[in-house]
């Protein structure tokens, strides 16, 4: 295959509106790389070439090829010119065997019964090569944060950190970023706590491995919303628990029902202002009735809360634990959805006395969070730019949820896409007669990133619905993906009448 | 007391050689805080006073008290001046609380059984308010970490950071990373491992705590070194594992022994190029019988390597991992005795065939560690740094251990300093009547980090000793800190004779 040949091959997607064109250059290329078309070992496109056919500057071309090669998808030769690397550093390869690969012989590899257990059925999410993936619902609006201001903070922060700040720190977490959290999550949800009760984690998976840990003994029940965010069950799992799964109504969790199954259980797992996935508020009497649950059995209410800031309609929702009298619940949030994913930071709030177990507890499972990231984290949020970016992203996501109802106007008829009220990601009710898991499997297979509504349930089984992101993805991305979603459904149809 | 008596308790050590005096001036303040020589809610002194009684310019001055006011530890308010902050924000009352507290009632706090035998006993470190105090041993040269170079290249990772590494990353940790990490142990340590072995970890406690989650069930016994490393039992008790005391000769761990006391254990924790505390190297033939046993027993060895990289004489080490034909070796390392504590990353090289469970698991534990915090050190690695920083910390810590022995001539029959062949820290032998805690505990009272021997030891008594860190002091502090000590075993001589 030629220069050339391989290089018309590419097809390279144009760059958006406004996109920055290096930018643009080097995620196609690497996509390029990633999906084959530029196979392993090959002579990549002449930066001369690419700067003609694109009318790129040759610097914005050199410019995406140097951040090829220091990631090593590329390899420069001296006077032969630039080829794919023979070994691509994709993670997505390896991480699509954790369910793909060969089953593996549990006594040859030597792990523990309870190490087996632990991993059973847990679904990694795929490290991320590209943003705007149309429905991915786990990132928020990437393409939006504000990269050069978190690199002007962290520039100043690291250049004036006390040298302290590089040695041991606190269990906690660092004071200052407990003071703002506290601070903020007090004026914005109502959580009445002082700094020395949060425990900043690594983000909101790290807190509920700790909960698990400390709150449940093997064989203890745990109430799980169902259906509900997989990432508590395989904590309560990994803890050896019992997670009982409980019915979601459009009130929130049905704590009858709960009562009725495991009146002994020592937690509860709810997200009561954006239920996970079903978008419900829980309401104020199923509030009170969980609340009282927990009071009089001395048992542990877990609040998720993962974007409940991100509110479009309606009157504000409080949390739980503004109104929890007798000291049950513990508030946990997350700045992986209000930031970026890979910033790992997320905290959870816990009454009083049961603070010093769980510092201690932490320093067992990995001593104290990187001081440094907590740091620039502090000051982001103590010099404004938190709140503004959080506002700025409502708007955002208002908009790129309306696009998403509005496109879907296009898919009437096989998919009824729900108005959110709130958080990043909405449903869509399934109107064929196929099943959610089918519809999702085959968008997938388009290239969207689309989960069903059955992947989150354990025994109560609602109608179909997929789960549909819109944060993350641009309004044009969006309406693509509408696309995409509407062929789906076409090839759908076309094979149910095959099979008929 | 009036302003000029506040500040004439102060009586500020005088700065280092070579010391930056705004830092210094920062430190001094803060410590004054901190051990109440300036009191919650009093007039701090003036900058004009502090300037001119130190002949300090007002700038530097300005500069240390807005640090203090960023950190929360004073407070302006206009026209009225500065005061103390009437909440310290320090971390260290809270932290001793943790062992120096009211004991919890256990049923009423609502913690599982397992909970609370997780934390039972555990200690935390305290957070580091100062550096450079004698003989803390568990801190680098943060003193000469070259924080204005790793700012830069965190500056310009930050700014040239495709945003997909603000996305979601691999549960393994970043690709560029791990190969880096691939190459050097490769080189350094003669570890036999590609990328896709390595999983980078929070620090060398999440590495503990993973795998024994994940190679150890309830019950199962592990070889634990005696005396031996605190982490590591924490987390192979948190697993409910039987750690089984294992006595060191000066070749190192005894096989024989561990053979016979458990020979059916699932793993051993040993740290073979310097033993966690005594400081051995471990021989030959104890590597052959220790490699022998896992083999034949399809059990795991955990090798602990967290400071094999400083050796000051004698011919090197090569890793136990190296020499493992049948994978039953888990290699550890940590960037936070490399590099500084608070940067939280280390790693574990997994034989293949577990690989894919470890991902699975990690995943639960807090999906993924920080991917710019790991692009940053990736670049520091590859652009020579690293290499560059160990080079020189290891003919720092040379002439430190050098100096902590010239100087503990004064000690003589008191206390016998060993002269270390390799890492951070050293022991020093009691030569006097006293419990080694007893003298360790004086020490403390007087001010010194100091630990015993014995605090290390769980049923193989060894003579009392001190362990005594040197690499984080320079070589003044150290004096300094031999001269306190000798101070403590003058203060124990004369207690004995009142006693008799």
């Amino acid at each position: 295959m030629g220069k050339s040949e391989t290089f018309q091959d590419l097809a390279l997607m144009p760059p958006g509106e406004g996109q920055e064109l290096g930018r643009w250059l080097y995620s196609e290329l690497r996509a390029a790389i990633l999906d084959g078309r530029l196979k392993p070992g090959s002579r990549m496109p002449s930066t001369r070439g690419l700067s003609k056919q694109y009318a790129l500057a040759r610097g914005t071309v050199a410019v995406a090829f140097d951040q090829l090669k220091s990631e090593g998808y590329v390899e420069a030769t001296v006077g032969a010119g630039t080829f794919v690397a023979t070994r691509i550093p994709d993670d997505t390869v390896a991480v699509q065997s954790v369910s793909a690969g060969p089953a593996m012989e549990p006594s040859k590899a030597g792990l523990a019964s309870r190490g087996r257990a632990t991993v059973d059925g847990v679904r990694l999410l795929p490290a991320s090569h590209s943003l705007g993936i149309a429905f991915r619902s786990y990132e928020p609006a990437i393409d939006l944060f504000p990269v050069s201001l978190w690199s002007r903070v962290a520039g100043r922060v690291l250049r004036n950190a006390p040298r302290a700040l590089y040695g041991q720190g606190d269990a906690r977490g660092y004071l200052p970023l407990r003071k703002a959290i506290a601070e903020y999550i007090g004026a914005a949800r109502g959580v009445r706590c002082d700094a020395d009760q949060i425990i900043v984690t690594a983000g909101a998976q790290q807190g509920l491995d700790l909960m698990a840990r400390m709150l449940l003994d093997p064989g203890d029940a745990v109430w799980m919303e169902d259906p509900g965010y997989p990432g508590a069950v395989f904590a309560f799992r990994a803890a050896g628990a019992k997670v009982v799964a409980v019915p979601v109504d459009r009130h929130g969790v049905v704590v009858d029902e709960a009562r009725k199954l495991r009146p002994e259980a020592r937690v509860a797992y709810v997200t009561p202002a954006n239920q996970f996935p079903l978008g419900v508020t829980m309401a104020p009497h199923r509030r009170a009735e969980l609340l009282d649950w927990a009071a009089g059995r001395n048992a542990w209410i877990i609040e998720d809360e993962y974007d409940a800031e991100y509110r479009y309609s309606g009157p504000p929702v409080p949390s739980l634990q503004s109104l929890d009298r007798s000291g049950c619940v513990i508030y946990m949030g997350t700045f992986t959805k209000m930031l970026f994913n890979s910033l790992r930071l997320g905290f959870i709030v816990l009454p009083q006395r049961i603070v010093e177990p769980f510092m201690a507890a932490r320093t067992v499972l990995d001593r104290h969070p990187p001081t440094l990231d907590q740091a620039v984290l502090a000051d982001f949020i103590m010099d404004g730019h938190f709140g503004h970016h959080v506002r700025r992203m409502r708007q955002v996501y208002a908009r790129r949820s309306a696009a998403l109802c509005d496109a879907s106007s296009e898919l009437a008829g096989c998919l009824d896409v729900v108005q959110p009220v709130s958080g990043m990601r909405t449903l869509g009710w399934v109107k064929t007669q196929e099943p959610d898991s089918q519809v999702a499997a085959r968008a997938r297979s388009l290239g969207l990133e689309v989960a069903a509504l059955s992947d989150f349930t354990q025994r109560h089984a609602h109608p179909g619905a997929l789960v549909l992101g819109f944060a993350g993805c641009s309004t044009a991305e969006l309406k693509r993906g509408v696309e995409v979603l509407a062929g789906a459904f076409q090839a759908g149809t076309s094979a149910v009448h095959q099979g008929a």
